[in-house]
């Protein structure tokens, strides 16, 4: 039995969706961003970082999406959410998620997390107003350059897809016209009829 | 016979030794920033992200860091630079690698490469400002709760060790104060004399 650490409108829903993907064993535990729960000495135990995810296993703690998602991956392998006989396919889905943890979520991040790299609320002001470009053109070189379809990586579903479904739910907040990028429309609603994708929301949107 | 494009002074450094750690067969090509080649149409159609490094293989390129750490530790498994075999101690190696990459990497770049999140010189100058307290942070993290010694993973030298060497070569340029982590210096100190990083530095450092 797994223990994920998520906070709703986080990352942390594309390792959700993974474990309802694979049929995993687990219990979702909540971290409230709102009363700082992710800086308390409880949860700095489990992850030392102050974020989320973070995924208790039985043999000990592992944080990092990627690295998450591959453990999914290579732990279920029944589920097929990885090309874990082919290193080359292999690579290509983590060439993915690594682009969207290093670039996309990072780009994303200087909307309300500018605090991290600079002081200035000037910055910060700077920072917000690039946001809508930056992930424009993120979202331009997945649509254009990386999403295969009808899954990310072709015909074959896997863990690359939730995690684009994760960050593709932050289009409006981060002013990106969802309409510019139809490929990632129709990818995002193809995520939404799925039964792991509905269940994963139903426990994160619940009061 | 792989292809590897890198700029030297960059995160491809990782790569590089790698390669040579794995004893793997390759062309290592040099992409100069100072006449920005990385933007040019040639190397757009290799990596249209613009960016070092780039494997070139039989199969396909790469990209991402990560990515082609554990693709050059798959391919080799010989070369034993990853538990292959252990998904959660892969998985490990793999979370070490992302926050590489999404977290260090990415304080580093707010000292030069601030226009890709705003605009302004006053951000520029704030951001750069930030970078010791970043990266002295990210070290500290490492030092005190990622490096088990000797290796970053124990006995046993991974993918994760040329990686962290690589980027404890910023630590001067970022203005961290290498006296305050004695043991990712021991660890430097230990990378340096391995033949595999001599060979990929003499490669990289050659006129």
């Amino acid at each position: 039995m797994f223990k994920l650490y998520y906070t709703p409108g986080t990352c942390a829903l594309a390792s959700h969706i993974a474990l309802e993907d694979a049929g995993a064993p687990y219990e979702a535990i909540r971290i409230s961003f709102k009363t700082n729960q992710q800086s308390t000495p409880e949860y700095l135990a489990i992850n030392p970082k102050g974020r989320v995810p973070s995924l208790v296993t039985e043999r000990g703690i592992l944080t990092e999406t990627p690295a998450m998602l591959a453990f999914i991956a290579q732990s279920y392998p029944a589920a097929q959410l990885a090309p874990l006989d082919d290193p080359f396919r292999f690579a290509e889905v983590q060439a993915f998620t690594s682009y969207l943890c290093s670039t996309v979520h990072i780009a994303h991040a200087h909307r309300m997390r500018g605090y991290r790299w600079a002081t200035e609320e000037s910055s910060f002001a700077d920072m917000r107003r690039m946001v809508p470009k930056t992930m424009s053109a993120c979202y331009a070189m997945i649509e254009n350059n990386m999403l295969r379809g009808p899954w990310v990586m072709g015909e074959q579903y896997t863990i690359c897809d939730p995690y684009l479904f994760t960050l593709a739910q932050w289009m409006e907040g981060d002013s990106v016209d969802r309409a510019g990028f139809p490929r990632i429309g129709e990818h995002y609603a193809r995520m939404m009829v799925r039964d792991s994708v509905r269940r994963a929301l139903a426990i994160e949107t619940a009061p």
